[in-house]
């Protein structure tokens, strides 16, 4: 048995498929020169066949999963043509007379060692990009007639040294029982991918996972637990292959959820909204029940290309979202990159501790000119349905009064300008740094609705970097610190007359549902995969009991007794 | 006028010295190849010159400032006694016959590139340092009668584009009557420096402040508002002239203060205690009135050397701390490294959030032999005097409950072993992440006293990386959710019936003072230089009112709005 960090539930039961093995038989050449027509050829067709198997795994993932994943693929495809990438295999091949799968080789390590030395966590992961490319590449080059998904004929279990977001997204669904993997944490990429696409998963179970697991062994993963049992006994078998039907079973109540409300048994409605982060996905997050888009990142106009994009580009992507909502709200939250997000366009400054640095709002109000553009663009999609606005990272009452004025300015525009637009837009703000938490009082005088992520507000409440895995066993939204935070945002929002929402990864936890629901939070929104599983738990309870569950919560000392206590609920 | 950061109070009124005018000169030499045996022997004078300076300086700063500011010259020390820098030089001269100042000048650009491009800021700092003692050997190759002090002949105001450590502290003090950069914040060694010596300084005061000033100019720097004024007109000098001869008034005043007691007008005792950096600084702290050390950091017998201290090394440097305060209270602060301070020895990762990492009691309680080295050494010092023991990062009660199991093991082995310890020596703990306010109640419930770390709070709690110029705006201790938070820590700990004290910048801030003398503040440790302000503040209030301008300030909703109210009082 070998322990790891739980990061998707559910029980997972097939024999074992070793990535890594797999890996390092793909470059296997012959000591003959090559002949460079022919490799030329391989090269080509190998480019074409990896092209058009992204494209269609690109239009899979946007319909089944969601757009922003899909995104992961674009910059993939972006690699394939970059001429530097393809042109530079060529001339390898040309000039040192190799095998293609050499000169895929050699230029995407090149690249990878170039852009892992770039120190940047925006850089690196193109470093993974280029291997992932390279891979598939070398895979066409080596078995051109087969498919990445051909190569799985029977339900496994994926079993590697570290997992990529696509290696995730191109498993075979209907095979791939659970991931396990000896690096990578709880809030890697590739876990909400899992997370997202309900495969159980188990990560950061060390480098004995390799050593104790050989292809086709009988391999249980228990995505609650943390566990992988490798070739287990009769009775342990048995015992996991009761739960896993139960989960299947379970899984099939919840559909029937989907157009039911999401209300408590004495009454209470909770709104139950979902995260988006393209407006492509607003047709999936409706056939899934969503009553509105509690969080629309507006990141991905501005990601992965050389310019600010125009006005107009912005307003397209507004308008398509709400009016793909048909009259649901939408709340769009205005720039949240810095962090770990870079823009190569903005003079963003090398920073010591990015989380702590020049971050979504900060950078909004410094940039009034940027700001202000996307304000527009928003106002004016407001006229296509019911949109608001969300402001990310707000510490300061300060820097909502100055947002505030900003609004106002462009309306004034847009009203000389003749353009129609909703004059009574909601505004309201990310609750995610503690100060604003404590502040809590003074903001909710200043707008219409909070939202809370959770996400940064654990790292900066714990001091915790929620991606450094070394202080994994310290992240938990279970703190009571934390839990007394979101306690206090949700009374002083009722105490002035405001509601609050939470769109962090703790609005998916079914675990967490009861407590959420008992401290009063009126809105949950999750990934759209995640709403059947919190409207259950949310069904299933009155809120006079949901609220006894929060006051015994709160007044527990420690993560772990709050999660032991919700557990036993 | 030109505006910049306010780092270090008072008002400094004289001519400017402008360094970077100075320094343009340094490298001037003949177009003739140089004669090899004379250079030379330049550049082993220089050396000879150049250490005797440093070790002249590094009396004088032990004894007059402290010795954690002194340990800044041993690094330079180190540099001048390193082969591969001096010899390097040597070879320059030799093979290339460079005249002695180029090749200094070209050994010491070489260093500072390689550690400026190590992207690591404890790396980063020593290119200044390589910088620092180069330009100290090129002036006494190109000056070598002269002395850097007597190169000023009467009061000056440095301008500069940049200030170091090495520049401040080797300044006249008796000449130096502000200091005024274009680059730099308050949280830079210089500024803290200039604190402690009292130097008024304003830095970041940007380009402009060196094209506008030249050597010669009257300046006028206003430490307290941030102003620089040149060539004032005679209305602007004749008042600036009067609060400063007001400001020279009341250090006397200050000065009388040192042995009365830190109590308010109506009898409330406050504890006033100092910060120290090494063992040897007690002498001037007792000497500056202190009632005993509110932080003693052990950081120093870790920094700067190829590996860990031994318990011995360890146990003479807390004996020599506590036998040097005779009897008066020592709290002893377990290691608190990571963040910004890096030991090469340790197997420190490279952190992308280095602040929100792998740091102080998360390293301690990761690495046990190394923490029960240090809690043995601590123990056995116990033992000749009065100590403390304080753990930093301390945010889940986990890590509290695991630091006393360790100390428990400890004391159980030196009884075995009959070594004498104080066995009721008292356990506390730093206040300075945000989740331990908020679970303030539980942890005094496990120790003996708190001890509020402002500076850390104040970054997680807003978000804001201190260091980080680009948010030197947002980062305010004044901001009421900090206050806020202040006042949770207090109150739960006099609740659980014991103490809370606090060791970062905000207790050395007379403007402060009164705010956390009203909100219960049992304990104040700063600089010793900051201790008679304090102390002259709390002797000018009352208990009572000072509990009304905590009540009033706690009200208010942003860092401006209460600093303002406290500037009135």
């Amino acid at each position: 048995m070998v322990k790891g960090i739980p990061v998707s539930f559910g029980v997972g039961i097939a024999r074992a498929v070793c990535l890594s093995a797999k890996e390092t038989q793909a470059v296997h050449v012959d000591s003959q020169p090559a002949n460079v027509e022919q490799e030329l050829k391989k090269l080509h067709d190998s480019i074409e066949r990896s092209t058009a198997e992204l494209n269609r795994l690109h239009e899979q993932v946007s319909q089944e999963i969601g757009a922003a994943e899909a995104a992961i693929l674009d910059a993939h495809l972006a690699f394939l043509q970059d001429p530097a990438f393809a042109g530079e295999m060529k001339t390898q091949i040309q000039e040192q007379q190799l095998y293609a799968v050499q000169a895929v080789q050699q230029v995407m390590e090149h690249f990878a060692a170039i852009f892992e030395s770039l120190d940047d966590s925006y850089m690196r992961e193109r470093a993974a990009d280029v291997r992932d490319v390279g891979k598939r590449m070398i895979k066409n080059i080596n078995n051109p007639e087969g498919d990445a998904q051909e190569a799985y004929t029977e339900p496994f279990v994926l079993v590697a040294e570290d997992v990529t977001p696509s290696d995730t997204i191109s498993l075979p669904r209907q095979l791939v029982r659970a991931i396990v993997a000896a690096k990578g944490g709880a809030t890697s990429h590739a876990a909400i991918l899992a997370r997202s696409l309900g495969i159980p998963a188990v990560m950061g179970a060390g480098p004995e996972l390799l050593t104790q697991t050989a292809n086709g062994d009988l391999v249980i993963v228990d995505g609650t637990s943390g566990s992988i049992h490798i070739n287990p006994d009769e009775e342990t078998l048995a015992r996991y292959q009761k739960q896993a039907e139960r989960e299947r079973a379970e899984m099939e109540q919840l559909e029937k959820l989907r157009d039911l409300p999401a209300q408590t048994t004495d009454g209470r409605r909770i709104e139950l909204v979902a995260n988006i982060g393209r407006p492509e996905e607003t047709e999936a997050v409706l056939a899934k029940g969503a009553e509105g888009v509690g969080l629309f990142r507006s990141e991905f106009l501005f990601m992965d290309r050389e310019q600010l994009p125009t006005e107009e580009e912005q307003f397209a992507a507004y308008r398509d979202a709400i009016s793909g909502m048909a009259g649901k709200p939408v709340i769009i939250r205005t720039l949240d990159v810095g962090g770990d997000k870079h823009l190569p366009y903005l003079d963003m400054p090398k920073e010591e501790n990015p989380f702590l640095g020049w971050r979504a709002i900060r950078i909004s109000l410094d940039r009034i000119d940027l700001f202000k553009e996307q304000l527009r663009a928003i106002l004016r999609a407001s006229a296509f349905g019911k949109a608001l606005i969300m402001f990310p990272m707000i510490s300061h009452v300060e820097q909502i009064r100055r947002a505030k004025g900003l609004v106002e300015e462009v309306k004034q525009e847009l009203r000389q300008e003749g353009i129609a637009f909703d004059e009574a837009i909601p505004l309201g703000i990310m609750i995610e740094i503690p100060a604003a938490c404590l502040i809590a009082d003074a903001l909710a005088a200043e707008v219409d609705f909070f939202s809370i992520g959770t996400n940064d507000l654990v790292q900066y409440t714990l001091a915790v970097d929620r991606m450094n895995e070394r202080l994994s066993d310290l992240y938990s939204y279970f703190h009571p610190a934390v839990l007394r935070l979101i306690q206090q945002v949700i009374d002083a929002s009722h105490r002035n007359g405001i509601w609050t929402g939470m769109c962090g990864e703790m609005a998916a936890d079914p675990l967490a549902a009861p407590l959420l629901l008992g401290m009063g939070l009126d809105e949950f929104s999750c990934n759209a995969n995640s709403l059947p599983r919190v409207k259950e738990q949310i069904r299933r309870m009155s809120y006079e009991s949901a609220q006894e569950v929060a006051k015994n919560a709160l007044a527990l000392s420690t993560p772990d007794e709050v999660k032991t206590y919700l557990a036993s609920l």
